[in-house]
Formats: structure tokens, sequence, C-alpha cells
């Protein structure tokens, strides 16, 4: 597929940003544990692309955590024509994104989510977004959250915090629990407004994930942490792994389109439990 | 909702299998670990049916069991409107059935689903079936278990056991991951050939899945295990938490139906991992 200067530059920087996130949880690590990267195809007899996943599981701070980049195209299969913007009249597509879940040792401290994406098929969007999952209530953490989200959507519009932390509630609710998965974050998806204006908010959204993640984990994992502490944090996952097979889109769309699977399911926790 | 004598029948039949089979979980457990029991209601307020749901954990045979009845009626929901057979013109239903998952202690002893269950609409029609999941590949048990289901199958129609062990297969299959789920059983559904016919091959199916699961147990449970086989039927939950989530139609019917929801997830095991 032609690949066009906007393809390369956001190609090129989720390429980057995956490589800046291993290498800082592995400094998180001590450098003591490392990623382990595989490199994947799309398709083994022509050139759909394919990705590069990267996992580091057993840490003393991260229980488990995948960082995934992919660069895939094609067709989709028949049954999403029509679904997805842009594909009533074919279903060529052009797909790159970079997404992280971050699993922890000590339940204190929330995992974490990140994704960000750009699509093509008749038009391109980008799409993303992160979001926070405590195993305990926790205001504070939620207020601290949002105000700097907010800070870092309102330096590119002042409607995007609104819109985009809503989206984000609406989209991480378990309807079978009545339940939201986290504590909020924001998602976004078919941005199209203005190509370099969505470009720079989606690395704005790259960088404030870094920050947010390394302040959480300061913050968060000094607190001492007890066997029953651990197991409702088993459970939470239980509800983790609920939340992304039954109703997550990139997990769907994932499945859907042939991606390869160990990356898709990297986002399951390491051990959950169900009462 | 007026119940005629089919309905009361088999709702009869339902409610005793599952006392029977309890019971007999309870004595494998020698009667040291009890079923816990739960009766819920599918709505509060008005009349719609409900279920008992019974509940064994932490046994030393079974790490965790769950024998669900229930008969529930009303309306479907809208989405579900000429999606399930006789619902074209409108969306009332009867259902009752009783369901059975069985996550075993020892790595050895596979885990058993058993389900029959008869749906009303504008027509009426049995469904069920029984699958075995082994950590193991077991072309021994595969064979075993395929003869005595065929045995029970053609005391009722010669045609059944080829048709609705296909089924299984099918069925009970991860696609995005090119693996069965198990090695095999008996899948049927719609199935409105001849009432009494009907009922007495769900009724036979019933006791063949007691008949055995006790001798799967018998034979099964005597073999030493050790940690590095839990390991192995942990990350096999992890896929039995998969298909359940991502494919399983029961599953789908319970949380589209509101039916309720730690009924219907009891099916999924106590302890899962990813790797």
């Amino acid at each position: 597929m032609k690949i066009n200067l906007k393809q390369e530059l956001v190609t090129q920087w989720f390429k980057n940003l995956q490589i800046i996130i291993c290498k800082n949880i592995e400094e998180i690590e001590n450098n003591k544990v490392l990623f382990k990267s595989k490199n994947w195809l799309r398709n083994k007899k022509k050139n759909e692309g394919g990705g590069v996943s990267k996992l580091l599981k057993n840490g003393k701070i991260f229980d488990k955590v995948g960082v995934n980049f992919s660069e895939v195209y094609g067709k989709f299969p028949n049954e999403l024509k029509g679904k997805i913007p842009g594909t009533k009249e074919n279903t060529k597509f052009w797909a790159t994104g970079v997404s992280i879940v971050m699993h922890m040792r000590n339940p204190h401290v929330p995992a974490m989510h990140f994704n960000t994406r750009y699509i093509i098929t008749n038009h391109g969007w980008f799409g993303g977004g992160m979001d926070v999952t405590p195993c305990f209530k926790d205001n504070k953490l939620k207020k601290w959250l949002n105000k700097n989200l907010k800070t870092m959507c309102d330096r590119h519009n002042k409607k995007y915090f609104k819109n985009y932390s809503k989206w984000c509630d609406e989209y991480f609710y378990l309807p079978h629990r009545k339940e939201m998965r986290g504590i909020g974050g924001i998602f976004f998806d078919y941005k199209k407004d203005n190509w370099n204006k969505d470009f720079n908010f989606v690395k704005d959204v790259g960088l404030e994930f870094i920050k947010l993640f390394n302040e959480i984990i300061d913050k968060k994992n000094k607190i001492k942490w007890t066997k029953m502490d651990k197991e409702t944090q088993f459970l939470k996952r239980g509800r983790y792994v609920e939340f992304n097979l039954l109703y997550d889109r990139g997990t769907k769309f994932g499945i859907q389109t042939g991606g390869n699977i160990d990356a898709i399911l990297m986002s399951l926790p390491p051990l959950a439990k169900w009462n």
C-alpha cells in the first residue's frame, strides 16, 4: 500500500512512542526485568503489514505490561463493510496504532490503559485515549487525573476534555454489572477536524500518558498492601477481562481483522479470579 | 404467563435434575463441602420468573461448580426481535433450563459442562448438550466419551450422534485461537421434531451426564498432579473464559435478556491465567 507523508509521520511517532515507553518502564524496574519483543506479520503470504508486540512480566512494580505497535493494511472482512466509516464502497484499509495495558503488582497502583491510532479507509481519522482502573474507590486520584487531563486537553481545544471524558465514562462501562470499569480518563474516535492539530493532540496524549503513569506509580507504589488487597485486585481483574472480551472495540477489531491474537489479548491480566 | 402441562413437566424435570446433581456432587465431596443456594428474580417489580443458582467452591474434588436452574418469561429486548425463531411478530418468550459447569481441582480431571433448555416463543423447542474440556491431550478419553454418547444417542435416533457431535465441535471452537475448546461432546438446538420423543431425549442427556461425570471423576482423580499441571490448567481456564465471554450463546442470551449476572457468569473459573 502506498504510504504518504502523513502515514509515515504517524507510524514513526507510534514506533518511537513504543520504544520510549518501554525504556521508561524498564528503568522503573531498574533494568532488572526487560521487555521481550515479538515481530508478527498480518499475512504470511502477502504483504499486509504487522507489528511489534513487547511484553514485560513479573517485575517488582509491573505484574504484566504489554506495549504494542502495529501497522496493518489490506481489506476488512465483508462483515465489517459499511460498519466502519468510509467502507461503504470498498473495504480497503490502512491502520496504525500503539496500545498499552499495565497490570501492577501493588494493588494500590491502578491498572492503566493507553491507545492512540490512525485509521484510513475512504477517509482517515485518529482515535485513542487513556484510562485508569484502581481496585479501590479513590476520589482523590480521580480528581487529580481529571485535572491533569483537562489541562492537557485545554491546550488543544476547550471542548475536548468535557467531550472525551464523557465518552470515556460511557465507553468503559460494564452494563451487565452496572459498573464503571475505572475512574475515568479520555476517549476519542473518528477525529478528523484538522490533520495537523489532530496529530499534535494525539502526540500530546502520548506524552501526557508517560507523565501520568510515572506520577501515579511514584505516588501509589509506596502504599503497603496485604494479601486481602491482592485478592481484591484479582477480582477487579476479572471485571477487566469481562470488559475486554465482552465489549472492547479494539479487541473485536483486532480479532475481526485477523490481527495477532497474542498482541490483542496482551491486555488480559496475568491472573484473574471470579467468585 | 400461562403454564401448560408441557411447560410444567419440563420445569419439574429441570428442578429435580438440579437437586439430584447437587446431591451427587456433595456426596462426591463426602458432604463436607456443600452448595450455597441463591434465589433470584428476573424482575423485582413484575412477575417474570427467576431461578435458583447453586454454587459449591473449594472442595477436595471440585474447585468450583455451579448448577443453575431458571424459569423466566416476559419479552425479549427489541434488538433480539426476529433473531430468535418465532419472534418475528412479537417478542414474548418463556424459557426454562438447567446448566452446569464444573471446574475441577485435579488438573487431570477435565472441566465439564452440561445444559438442557426448553424455550417457547411463537413455537417451542429444546436445546442442550454436554462437553468435556481436559487440560491435556487425551485421545483415550475422547474415544470413550464419544462411544458413550453415541450409545445414548442411538437409543433415540441413529442420526443424532453424528449431527450433534459435529455441532458440538463446531460450536465449542475458538476461531481467534484456531483451537477447539475441548475434546467434544454433543450440542443441539431448535429441536422440535416430536415433543414426547424430544423430551425423552433431553431427560436421557441429563441422566447420561450424571453417569459420565461420575465415571470421569472416578477414573481421572486418581492421577497425581504437579504445580506445573496446575499452571497448565490455569492457562486452559483462560481459554474457557475467552470462549464464554466472546462466543457463548448462553452467556449472550442471559446478558441480553436481563438474566441474573452472577448465575450467568458462574461458568467462569475461580482463577484463570494469561501469558
